[in-house]
């Protein structure tokens, strides 16, 4: 009995250690001494989450051939900061008071220090990409990218203007675009050629789409207890993702006056979730279909399996 | 008549093109598709300031032979834009109304859209930046201090808890660290050795103490409306300011349950603002010290004229 583990078992192994760097990597970037900054930072880190960010970059760079995980942690540390970063800054925006699970940081230290708990997350991806050259310019492209999908949406809330194409522009650019760069920046790192590169990051793109639709999904008609977090915040928002399922769907539009306890009631009713959830289907399938021209992998397998998941997961 | 102009005046037409060059690349960057990011920017961009840091760097990459102003330009709009995004989100914490002698960004948009801008400023420095590789180091630390200063302030605001050894590490750290960046990296920009590099860092820093120490005092003593922003917004930060500076001055420590009306009075009675300005010359006398070993040249006389004007500004 000897030998190398079977190749997906080795490849699980090399991402679980990927990902245990990410940690330390998250951590020690972290260690401020000023005690707020550590300890809301690592509050909302240890609240765990999915890591799909950093999963997807330790993936796409494993499929391009690239096998130093110490390499990669950092980038991918970065990449699960940013949405860390953007998550405090929303919850004080949205006034959410559970996130993860968990007490949202504004919920337990308030927003002054909510608000400069996001700005140091955010300093810490500056800090940990630094040195990482050119692959900057792609995390600052979606870095600008989710702060203005963030802003899009406030504006269509506080405006009720909500339509399917101001929820496509926004998901897009407040969720797809990080995707995005992961992808890219993974496949960059391992010295992917431009080809392989675009289909990872198209991939990635289509995910993050996909990803958020389901999350959107999951937020309208999950319970707070397996969600993790304050659902349906906004109801502003709520209703513009409702209006922006149903749009063109068999039950018509979400008449703007509505609650949306009425709205979330006759979305379930009507086909409007069976609808959202056949085009995250779609953007699932057209990812997995980018990674036509990557050669066979277990990595790749992986991550055709990851883009399965988005479109299974419950919570 | 003919030949080139005097030196003196050469600098100056050199600075006024760098700095012209900075306004641009700030609107450059700025130029979201997303309204209200782009108008706020613009907003807290137009309404002046004393381009300081921006100032400070094109000197320094100028004392040390450096010639492409528009190398230089985008890194000193990286440096004012860090400033802008920090003052942004400082106005939503002390709910200050008017800076730069206009109205705040939250007082116009409110506080969830002054939130995003100020993120907005701070992904536009990283995009700014992203090209210029390892000068994002100096960058991003510089950027953590700043959190970390504005951090350590607002919680010894909370604890009351203020002295001279806490002062000073909140203005090194949220001022200082800055304005060592932007000496720091015009330097290396120029190709400057490791001791020029060192010497024009310790210069920005020692002044950005003085700086901050002098931004104090016009804040306490200053009429609102020469000083263009909300002065002694926060009494327990302004109580906390007095407090460090009366420190070992002959007029004793300001008692924490006094208003800050009677803590202005008695130090502008007493000789605390006298001792306070000492310290701040001391600062500059040290910063102009450093230069000594730079080769002589109109840029760093300039740099030692901007120090003179640091001490004698009066808003």
């Amino acid at each position: 009995m000897s030998g190398a583990a079977p190749p997906q078992l080795a490849l699980r192994q090399t991402v679980d250690e990927g990902l245990t760097a990410v940690e330390a990597a998250m951590r020690t970037v972290t260690a401020s001494q000023v005690d707020v900054l550590r300890d809301a930072s690592r509050h909302i880190l240890g609240a765990g989450g999915k890591r799909m960010r950093p999963r997807l970059l330790l993936l796409s760079y494993l499929a391009m051939g690239g096998d130093d995980m110490s390499h990669a942690a950092k980038p991918a540390a970065a990449v699960e900061l940013m949405h860390t970063a953007s998550v405090v800054h929303d919850d004080i925006n949205d006034h959410g008071v559970l996130r993860r699970g968990k007490p949202a940081v504004n919920a337990i230290w308030g927003r002054t220090f909510a608000l400069l708990t996001g700005d140091f997350l955010f300093t810490a991806v500056y800090e940990l990409m630094a040195p990482y050259g050119d692959l900057n310019i792609d995390l600052a492209q979606a870095a600008t990218a989710l702060v203005e999908g963030e802003t899009l949406q406030a504006s269509a809330v506080k405006n009720n203007h909500f339509n399917r194409e101001v929820y496509g522009r926004i998901i897009a650019l407040k969720t797809a675009a990080l995707f995005r760069a992961a992808g890219a920046i993974g496949a960059k790192l391992a010295g992917a050629a431009q080809p392989e590169t675009s289909a990872l990051a198209d991939f990635s793109f289509n995910l993050g789409l996909a990803f958020q639709i389901v999350d959107d999904i999951l937020d309208l008609v999950a319970d707070e207890a397996k969600l993790g977090k304050t659902s349906g915040i906004d109801i502003g928002q709520g209703r513009g993702f409702a209006v922006a399922l149903s749009e063109g769907s068999s039950n018509g539009n979400a008449p703007p006056s509505d609650s949306l306890d009425s709205i979330k009631r006759r979305m379930l009713e009507g086909d409007t979730i069976d609808k959202a959830r056949d085009r995250a289907n779609l953007l699932v399938r057209s990812a997995i279909a980018s990674l036509d021209i990557l050669p066979h992998s277990p990595a790749k397998e992986a991550l055709v399996e990851l883009a399965q998941q988005v479109i299974a997961r419950e919570s």
